[in-house]
């Protein structure tokens, strides 16, 4: 049968999720607060509601005009999807014929690679620089040299933490003849945006995620843009991608932002806490600390594989890279107090032990 | 933008899910029981076991083992999806290159021509007989000499209902030197399965789903195949395609087992008394009555447009498809005791009104 096998993914590697036992999970940057707790009545109450034989609403109505309110947009330039790993995979089967160039910086999130491969692209990294910031007149130079039909850029960026200026994003946005996708994964951490220039230009699409505010098992993420955009897009959309449990879910938490805000600060005096403990350990030891928009914190350090294997054996799961620029890298999402502390036990225990 | 559109997409519609504000919804071959009330209060407590701020188990392993019992097999040879809708785009994007072939049976499930060509392949439509039955040795010479990559055959087929033999589907499989998937989403109506046959062929994929024994609203599907297909196919599966609720909820409903088959039961019951009540009007009106081993049936009547409007009209909605093969048929989902009666009366009504 292999004869039958793409030739084209023949070294590929299924991409595999770490699974540990660890007690403290902090390598899939998930918020620490279980939000159903705080909301279960209405949860209850609205799985009840829902007729589980009938097939879910194709377009999410409902739950688009909610997420429109939250996010200050309007229904219509609003498109839901299962995960944004979907949206990306779809944005990709929406643009890219086989061969067809596309653009991601490297470091930057593993699935615009995967799933733009996945869809017969050729996907061309671009380097971010030494410290992680972007050379945005190179980049631009590069892209119009290259001339993909669609580049990935996430502000903040995963995994570095690093963020770009809106008016770079903008600037590229109008330099270049490409598709340009923010991926606003981390928005709620870091508070800027791009939603608003939506109509202003004919090539932006966003990206947002409900996995990041508490919902990550839900798997809904979404996709804002243009009309004409959308339209092509919504030709390769599945017609029944999110299920109903996820919209009304979902449909509940963004109605009650509140909850989210209150969340989302709770999350970010934890970072503050953990990046100042962080930083002196970092005196006594040679490793940095990068700025961070989200809700991790990337922090290099010669010995980074031994940190990753040492926190591992004592039940804090963190995420290591081991390759490329990210070779001495770990990023470590920010935990609640208990395993923040946690955390700074191991490293510091692990740095009594060398 | 439009030069970053694909060309191959430019007339390309996107499916449109029919929307419509009947009482009697008999248009998508959902279940008309809501198993949810069946094990409310299970549900509840499983939903509430769940941390929903956790990524789903990627592959689902706990529903694969409970899945695996349920349909006699293993837990290793089984990957769930976001409804089989989902599985049949894993399929098409592990197999096809662009300008690869598959086949499809014609009539047959709309979706595998669909996800075939936003996979890039070019998609043939083989006919079935006049009396929508397969001749199983024209068939396989239309496949030899085509070479395939991939062929789709439904069994029971929908929109038929039709059958296929099961030492014609396995005459197929060994004749080929194509992927061979039998879709068997109607499984838990027909009664037969090849499932038993995965391991004496390297080229069966057979898929289920939830969706037609009540959980439509969960997407929630299912592939079957031996480990060597199945390892290329994970290369394509996204990480996260199955969010946490659909896998517990899932697990639950298929742990429960005798839940499923009185549901069953009670749906061919209504089957078999609608199939009674369809053919003694078929006396009085020049309209077949196509065999079904699905929760559906098939009509054919000169007037199947005017029917579908007046019963749309008179809040009963059924599946019309207006062209082709089907331009004069009409799939009726069945539905509960009160839903077929309505049904029924109105047809008397149409045919009266005439």
């Amino acid at each position: 049968m292999n004869s039958l096998f793409r030739k084209d993914l023949s070294d590929f590697k299924p991409y595999e999720a770490e699974v540990n036992n660890c007690k403290v999970i902090l390598n899939a940057n998930e918020s620490f607060i279980n939000i159903e707790k705080q909301l279960e009545d209405e949860i209850i109450s609205v799985i009840k509601d829902i007729e589980i034989n009938r097939y879910p609403d194709p377009t999410g109505e409902k739950l688009r005009k909610i997420y429109g309110s939250y996010s200050g947009t309007d229904k219509e330039k609003i498109m839901i999807g299962n995960g944004s790993d979907e949206l990306i995979s779809i944005i990709c089967n929406t643009f890219v014929n086989s061969g067809d160039k596309i653009v991601k910086l490297n470091p930057d999130f593993s699935m615009y690679k995967i799933y733009g491969v996945l869809h017969g692209a050729e996907v061309l990294e671009y380097d971010l620089k030494e410290d992680f910031t972007l050379d945005i007149d190179d980049f631009i130079d590069f892209i119009n040299y290259e001339k993909p039909k669609v580049v990935f850029v996430s502000v903040p960026n995963n995994p570095t933490g690093g963020i770009v200026k809106k008016e770079d994003i903008l600037k590229l946005i109008k330099s270049v003849n490409s598709i340009v996708v923010i991926d606003e994964a981390y928005f709620e951490f870091y508070g800027n945006t791009v939603i608003d220039e939506i109509d202003n230009y004919d090539n932006l699409i966003i990206l947002r995620t409900a996995s990041k505010i508490g919902l990550a098992a839900l798997r809904l993420g979404f996709l804002i843009t243009n009309s004409t955009l959308l339209m092509e897009l919504y030709k390769v959309k599945p017609p029944y991608n999110v299920n109903s449990i996820t919209q009304e879910i979902g449909a509940l938490i963004y109605e009650n932002k509140q909850v989210i805000e209150d969340n989302i600060s709770r999350i970010l005096r934890e970072k503050s806490s953990l990046q100042i403990s962080l930083l002196s350990l970092s005196e006594r030891i040679n490793f940095k600390l990068y700025p961070s928009g989200t809700n991790f914190i990337l922090i290099e350090i010669y010995e980074a594989k031994e940190l990753y294997e040492y926190l591992k054996n004592n039940g804090v799961s963190v995420r290591f890279f081991g390759k490329g620029r990210l070779e001495n890298c770990i990023r470590i999402t920010v935990g609640n107090r208990d395993e923040n502390r946690l955390l700074l036990e191991a490293i510091n225990k692990f740095l009594g032990d060398r």
